[in-house]
């Protein structure tokens, strides 16, 4: 049977890729300087190996076999997502492949040098290269697509979104978020805000973050908590690595930081086990990933019951007993303060739609040809003063040089930022019609909150579209309504 | 040119190796249980596909054209340890690979709790299949190598040696070591040695390992300290991962566990740069390589200069200034102490060699079909009776199956660790002509030691065989009459 050839042949890829994974891990959190040189050679042999056999041409027949045979609805899915990945990876030639990424290698090495040093000519110099590049991936997956080259690499991130959708949801998005920040920034001018006063010890942070983890019910014997300097979700379903970066005089972000990064952990966890080493049996999105990470950062961190429940614990576990900045008002104010600043990675959850907003209207204009890179830093002027009052004008390193996305032509990847904030305020909103949310988080225990979460998205994998996921979840595709029905609950 | 695509080709398989060494690092020094399934499956498939690619049938051609071309001297060396990895590599049928990896895993597995319920016939009812596999596996190799079936086996682990010459050493070993431990145990039971008493927190210990690596200028650039149950020395040349074990109630185990690991490390650290990725550039052999951790351990660590140093720092960073067991005489006698003891493991310096002597002869009689896997117990009885005095009749657990090597039919290696440090000695007796040790040791700075081990041993990668080395680096082929020498200046 053809399926289960296919089957074997991604299970074999998806060991390549558990050791792509963990080498990945190991080199943000344990490698010392000097384990680059062969640790970068292992991990380009393993990419090179996993890309020929995710072409491998034995596969094009083997899928047009499979899809005669008489398929269940899973096997059908199996086939499916196989051949979606397939397509991804043998549209675009090989020598496009390693062009791009060598451009992409070396436009991101300088740049960690020319950011610092607000150098736009010399990253621009690089940077026309990887824009060029991106753009002809872009064409090529265009025209095999039958669709504008945005749409094409929105597919390497959001299968099955498009321009059009995020043209009307953004736009909409942009009638009230503005004023809605300006309201609530007026309005929090009356607060008062404690800074809780570090020093706060590594170690006690981290023990509050594996206590906090085991609240969330991070299954610790499928997964680690480590350092790295800059914190990402990484490792393989049954062994996940997250990691988080402590700054000794602010315990705040590395506790949140901490909570998103288990939101992404517990759906790599609770990803179906009999679809493991297929395509069918991963995450099904990057916005869907983002969903669960911005739940738990978003809808259950900033919960003030879940504020309420972690500010006593904190307090305790730092040594801070009394300390009116580790009450539940105050931490609660200091969760969910607004401010507009430069820095997309720094924003709050009501300025951050602002950041991805501009930036998808600027990378979908550069994949379609409709501006040149050069144009870039004077359009991130123009919408950052539109939409946050804020001029870049020769703030390159705080304007459009701050992200690492674009440096290795990642376009298409910011959308999934936002969408991740919708699909998380619209599982609440349906999590809600049927279990007592704010009970369930005040018990301490949230397994009913959890148990929807895995029934409905994390078990599900990729065997269902995004749209059929969405709507047999919560009854609707993306409605944004409810995230600003979310907003403007939290924040006036 | 041949040899340049043959280099390559060891390149490329290098870096599957590199992602190999780590993961196995990783398993034994971070992964939860629940990572377990997935990573043995990749682990399987990297040494699936390093297998395939250490027997690509294009490589003969590749080795007889390279053969006619002209080579320089160290291309000459490139191509012979190519081709005598590629001849171990493709003697062996695939389906002899799989069934005694299959047999090995099994029975390795089951001896894990076998041991502890000193269970023989369980064990002996999965260890007759690695026997047998194991002999299949040895009578292949013999016949290709045209010699008997354990000196095949001896091939893997110390290419060059033979049970001939081993015969002699091991044979000449056993006249005197037996009579000179008892007469060190009869002169050392007027000493009084004091134990130091805990508990000696883990963290205090690898700060004191850390530091003590830093004076065997171990290069954390190129490498960390973690913990495992099982301490070994792994990872890659420029990221050497070295392991320890704390015991809070015994902090003298860990650091002398260090010192033996740094000396593997270093070993490592210090290989040809030039070559790495080709076998040439690998170290030598087992026995090469204990030679270092046992220099390390052995010559240098038990040095009384060294203990002098590190009897001070010992104190200062466990808090235990002032402490009669911490001196420089009671250390020393500490780690120069002779007991007699069924555990290979757990032995000192001069009992070391008769535990390896004795299970030299049972695998090479086992081997070469003299013996059946049945008579072990007998056997092993009988030779700790001779050698050691001490009877393990019924005693399976502290006898045949306290080691893990057999257990996956490892049959060949034991003789490397006292090949190692016999080595050791007539290292240090070679580099005592030019170099004034003692005056490097008592002065904190190791540099003339470690440039002369880096000079004759580590900077020769695979270049020499194992005889040419040792001659070039003493002025003879091993004498094991500089180990009988250093045991009797520091025993007696």
């Amino acid at each position: 049977m053809s399926l289960k050839k296919i089957t074997q042949h991604y299970q074999q890829i998806s060991h390549f890729s558990h050791a792509q994974a963990m080498l990945g891990w190991d080199a943000a959190s344990n490698m010392p300087s000097g384990g680059n040189q062969a640790r970068s050679e292992a991990l380009a042999e393993l990419a090179r190996h996993i890309h020929q056999l995710s072409t491998a041409p034995q596969l094009e027949e083997w899928f047009t076999e499979a899809g005669n045979e008489n398929l269940t609805a899973t096997e059908q899915a199996i086939l499916r997502e196989c051949r979606r990945q397939w397509q991804l990876a043998t549209v675009i030639p090989e020598d496009l492949v390693r062009a791009k990424s060598l451009a992409g290698s070396a436009c991101e090495h300088a740049w960690r040098t020319q950011r610092q040093e607000n150098d736009w000519p010399g990253f621009e110099n690089n940077w026309k290269t990887v824009v060029e590049l991106s753009r002809e991936e872009a064409q090529i997956r265009a025209e095999a697509n039958q669709c504008s080259p945005y749409d094409a690499m929105l597919q390497l991130y959001e299968p099955g979104t498009s321009t059009a959708s995020l043209d009307t949801l953004f736009g909409d998005t942009k009638q009230w978020l503005p004023d809605l920040i300006n309201q609530v920034i007026e309005q929090q001018q009356a607060d008062s805000v404690l800074i809780p006063a570090g020093p706060f010890p590594a170690s006690q942070q981290k023990s509050l973050g594996m206590e906090v983890m085991k609240r969330l019910q991070f299954n610790f014997d499928h997964g680690r908590l480590d350092e790295s300097v800059h914190p990402f979700c990484g490792g393989v379903p049954t062994d996940v690595r997250i990691t988080t970066r402590y700054d000794e005089s602010d315990f705040t972000q590395a506790l949140m930081g901490i909570i998103h990064e288990t939101g992404h952990a517990r759906y790599e966890q609770g990803l179906p086990e009999q679809l493991a080493g297929v395509p069918a049996g991963e995450a099904r999105s990057m916005g869907i990933h983002e969903s669960q990470s911005l739940f738990f950062e978003m809808q259950l961190g900033r919960h003030p019951a879940f504020i309420q429940s972690i500010s006593s614990l904190a307090a305790e576990m730092l040594e801070s007993q009394g300390n009116p900045a580790f009450t539940e008002d105050n931490l609660q104010k200091l969760y969910t303060r607004v401010n507009k600043g430069f820095i997309r990675v720094d924003a709050d959850e009501l300025t951050y739609p602002a950041h991805v907003i501009l930036r998808y209207e600027i990378e979908r204009d550069l994949m379609n040809g409709v501006i040149k890179h050069t144009d870039v830093p004077d359009l991130w002027d123009q919408k950052m003063q539109s939409y946050l009052g804020l001029t870049t004008r020769d703030n390159y390193k705080n304007g459009c040089m701050q992200d690492i996305h674009w440096t290795d032509g990642s376009f298409g990847y910011f959308p999934s930022y936002t969408l991740g904030a919708m699909y998380a305020a619209q599982f609440m909103a349906a999590m809600k019609k049927t279990i007592d949310v704010d009970t369930a988080i005040r018990s301490g225990d949230l397994s009913p909150v959890f148990n929807w979460l895995s029934d409905n998205i994390w078990s599900k994998g990729s065997l269902l579209t995004t749209d059929e996921l969405v709507k047999q979840a919560t009854g609707e595709t993306l409605n944004a309504q409810h995230f600003q029905d979310h907003l403007r609950n939290r924040y006036l």
